[in-house]
């Protein structure tokens, strides 16, 4: 480093270092994760009873022990189109806070869809397309996704149908535009061309939608036609498999910089951004070469990990998807429209709420307006405009940082700014206006999840 | 270069390599520039009338004929949150194209504020802090420049007020939250808030604003607040020399993928992102070490370098800046509505104009549907987004790479992509629906123009 810059703000991997091979951690976990069951059944369900759904490579994917699974070379000539993505250490926030901590971040924003999202979606368009799959169907909650598949669907060749929650539908526009300019075909979710959203719109026509339903919606979409399989963003085993490029990375990175994390940060709604850039380090803990803090940022107002049940339960709200063991809400649960960012899934991937019953990582609930309120912070400190779902993660990363001022104590920080929220202007614009709410989950809706849950396992 | 990637896409700099100076042509021109000269009394204007617009230092940098100029430290420091920009190869566009030509693009688009702006935002607001200034006054059209000075502004602990242009101030809500989360104070221009403004508003309380408006009143605040100077996002020499990092990083980079470029490209509004990618280039062409085709991009809407006039002119519409020798479509020039981009500016910056009179630089005017045509073919081989200034970019660039298959050489292309489109995505709609409508700047309105220019020089 040259003496002319003090710090080294930015740490950089050329495209050679993309990795080989994805961190498969149920090959290191305690205990086998619990399988998946059939929602018609209730018995575990096998390769064969995914199949409609998804390609043979993907579902070897999510059953595999391998410790490591190769990357097609596809998938990382494809990945170089913004990857390795960078590691930024935020010494303007630092001093903002006027901290001893040393914050680190994986800024996942530079993918062309603006999020960690591509990571799996690139992954998973280049197994269907291998397969001889003509087109995708899948849902998006805040866009991020529906954009990562749409993007990935325009590089491997594939027609992609999105079903996008009403909520965000009516609030989003440039999100859907986005798609369409990706060639996708956006539709309001429910909607009225599947069965399931007919029902629904049947019983309720101004439904703002949840992402539970429109996975239904997409899953009953690739179940009845041949040419389309079913395409998730998160959740599955496979998917945050795919995400785990972050962790490996920033490994390489933060030994860039000579430093190990103290504590390690990242937002939760259905897991995959966490589980990306935290797995690997959960392996090193489980494997004895290393110890690390670990911690989930949830919504107050969808805090799966931090307030819902450890049990077995339907993917979604049509119960068409498995029923998988993880930490929910129960799956007719749908967020306050009050809350203006993603992370609005009912449940949690099971393996993330599997470390968190075997107390391997932590997890706290914080709430939207706290959150803009560190977004806009970290905004002025380090110019980025981080994704609400981001600033989740934020704001447990200033609570630590300023608990280690607090004790007079260096501590190190890595959190994963997992997009940006060039998207999300309209939810800057009611947390500046004052217009944004907190919104705190009742205790009395998880008694009612619990008493909905399946009678299974 | 490991065998398992078989191309590389990105070509990164560490921020060591952040250029220690700015390049500044003026010390390369066959002629010295013509000097500006007063609105008021026609006559060359010195230092001290430019006094109470902007701090001394960047006076000198207007005026110097320094080959190199040195980046402080500070400066230096704050591009690092950003800057180097990625150098990209575009494999799956020239793919798309069945082309035999090289496709490379510098890509400003990862900087905070989504384009080049910030590289002089940040040196604008430096020296103005170093002076003891408290406030900037600005302008902003397509609200790209407001956006990189408010973002600069958050970085060294100044105030800024930005006058936005009525129409974009309407079209595109999503770029004044983004200031306004940096901190900004945004007001829709012509406003009530100036002299200049209310005179505007007490004739036409309908107009849609124009740059030239904008500058005006922007001038007027700074020149009547001692707290408060001015600042200008393109079309100075200061602005310009602040940009060349741009060129000077893409000479690194294009050495790092050990080729030349033959042709090069940049759209041109006010001129500065075209002058940041190509005067370092213009400058070995004008020293006898290179040459290089180089293209200015420029809409058919507003086409000052292929269609104007190369004569002194007014730089605003109020008459209150320095009258320039430039390539002009009058100060009077307001583009129409239809127009969706930026690059609306009615004059061209000096040093590109004078480049253009001697044959050193050529320009093309590009039709915007063709624009949005290529920008969206672009989106969907390379994954970004384009900024619709910087399609027009890519427009020039897909008809020299049609033109190479044509003529079956090869050719290598290396342009500027400015900056990303996240908050152009309602005219991408408009494309995209059809709705989009050409635009031929007529003959007769460049005879009126040249009979409203000020009879100087």
């Amino acid at each position: 480093m040259a003496a002319f810059i003090k710090h080294r703000t930015k740490f950089l991997l050329d495209e050679d270092r993309i990795p080989r091979a994805w961190y498969n951690i149920i090959a290191d976990l305690r205990n086998p994760p619990a399988p998946p069951l059939h929602p018609g059944t209730g018995q575990p369900i096998g390769p064969a009873d995914l199949a409609p759904l998804f390609p043979m490579a993907l579902i070897l994917q999510e059953v595999s022990g391998d410790r490591e699974i190769e990357i097609p070379d596809p998938v990382r000539e494809a990945y170089a189109l913004y990857r390795p993505s960078p590691l930024h250490r935020a010494y303007r926030l630092e001093q903002a806070l006027d901290t001893p901590a040393h914050i680190y971040y994986k800024y996942e924003g530079v993918s062309p869809a603006g999020s960690h999202k591509p990571n799996t979606a690139l992954p998973q368009a280049f197994y269907n397309k291998e397969a001889g799959v003509k087109r995708l169907a899948t849902e998006t909650g805040a866009g991020q996704w529906g954009s990562a598949l749409a993007f990935a669907g325009a590089v491997f060749g594939l027609e992609v149908k999105v079903y996008m929650v009403r909520a965000s539908y009516d609030q989003k526009p440039y999100r859907r535009i986005l798609m369409e300019t990706y060639g996708a075909e956006v539709v309001a979710s429910p909607s009225p061309t599947t069965n399931y959203g007919r029902s629904v719109l049947a019983s309720t026509p101004d439904s703002p939608g949840s992402l539970g339903m429109a996975i239904s919606e997409a899953v009953e979409d690739a179940a009845t036609r041949d040419d389309t399989k079913y395409s998730l963003g998160s959740v599955l085993n496979h998917v945050l498999l795919h995400q785990t490029v972050i962790g490996l990375e920033a490994m390489e990175q933060m030994a860039m910089a000579g430093e190990e994390p103290d504590v390690i940060i990242a937002c939760a709604g259905g897991g995959s951004n966490f589980a990306g850039l935290t797995f690997p380090f959960v392996g090193r803990k489980l494997r004895g070469e290393g110890d690390y803090r670990i911690i989930a940022a949830e919504p107050e107002a969808a805090p799966s990990l931090t307030r819902g049940v450890y049990a077995y339960d339907f993917g979604d709200t049509g119960h068409m998807a498995p029923i998988v063991k993880m930490h929910t809400l129960g799956s007719a649960f749908i967020p306050e429209p009050i809350h203006a960012g993603g992370l609005r899934y009912h449940g949690m991937a099971p393996l993330v709420s599997q470390l968190k019953e075997e107390g391997l990582i932590e997890a706290r609930s914080v709430h939207q307006r706290a959150a803009f309120e560190v977004g806009v912070q970290f905004a002025r400190a380090e110019g980025i405009l981080p994704a609400p779902e981001s600033t989740h993660a934020i704001k447990v990363v200033v609570d630590e940082a300023l608990a280690a001022k607090e004790a007079g104590e260096s501590r190190v920080i890595l959190f994963n700014l997992s997009g940006h929220g060039h998207f999300d202007l309209a939810s800057y614009e009611r947390y500046l206006q004052g217009r944004l709410e907190d919104y705190e989950y009742p205790a009395e809706k998880v008694a009612e999840a619990l008493a909905a849950l399946p009678v299974v396992g």
